[in-house]
């Protein structure tokens, strides 16, 4: 897997997004910050999911990624905020499928699992494990973080992926025979 | 109030739209239709978000309106359907915002009261009430018949608004004496 992956963690007030850069060599930390919507002007539902919109579509424009890693939202105790959440994850999955890219989705878990490596890791082990993997000079803000950490969690799904295709080329006859049921 | 409205009924399978003319003499219909994601080959999320996205901001290009209605949508009992509606939601309000039209917000209760007079309308009134105030030759779908009575109701909303204004412009000092609570 080669090239530039966009991170994003969607959030009514505050969504997280982080560049990561994939080559041979491995990863490399592009850029990295919030949408916030909080101290906005405009701060009806209407205009706080333009100003998502408009900055993941501001993102995409500047940094120009070639796929995008989403956090896979879940319903919150409380019902209003689970409505809530899900306009600000609709206003930004349109910007970045407007944006034309294909868009990867993770749970939470998969990306604690991949970034951490257990799924029981608190926020700043995601932030120090984060900052290690991208050998940043300081610790990213909890949602950049997070953001960050979904497009590594996409990058390594997509290592694997690649991994597995080669191991496929090296021996294409061996799924087949798998999926046949028989040997040859 | 004068200009076209377009109403907006969100849903994650089928979006509903109408657009309705106001002028000096009243309402006129323009179109109506059903953006519909469910038959659609992209049927992971962010495809269906983008059909929906795009199928608004095609309306939008097609009928040129000057400012949007759309339904508030309420907690479903299923927290699964209320995270999905509202990431249709989400997006629908995005391609509206991105499309620089003003956004107004009406609950279905507001709707049913400005469309059949009073809350406890069924779809079929709405239904036949949007048909005879739009002197339609038959009666619309019910997800187009909701977004079209949105764009009623905010017509309604926004006549109402004008009447008050030119209440206010024939005795400014009205509202002024009724907010210091003394007269003079």
């Amino acid at each position: 897997m080669k090239g530039r992956i966009l991170g994003i963690d969607p959030g009514l007030q505050s969504t997280g997004f982080g560049v990561v850069e994939v080559d041979g060599r491995g990863l490399a930390y592009v850029a990295s910050g919030t949408i916030r919507t909080k101290e906005a002007a405009q701060s009806d539902l209407p205009g706080r999911l333009k100003i998502i919109f408009e900055g993941v579509r501001e993102v995409i424009a500047t940094y120009a990624p070639d796929c995008a890693s989403v956090e896979i939202v879940f319903v919150n105790v409380n019902p209003q905020s689970t409505l809530l959440l899900g306009q600000a994850r609709g206003a930004a999955l349109a910007s970045l499928v407007a944006g034309g890219l294909p868009v990867a989705e993770y749970t939470a878990l998969q990306l604690k699992k991949a970034v951490v490596g257990h799924g029981h890791a608190k926020k700043h082990q995601v932030q120090e494990m984060v900052a290690r993997l991208l050998q940043l000079p300081g610790l990213p803000g909890k949602d950049a973080a997070d953001a960050l950490g979904l497009a590594i969690t996409h990058a390594h799904a997509g290592a694997s992926l690649a991994a597995m295709a080669r191991v496929t080329a090296l021996a294409p006859r061996t799924h087949a025979q798998y999926r046949r049921g028989r040997t040859y």
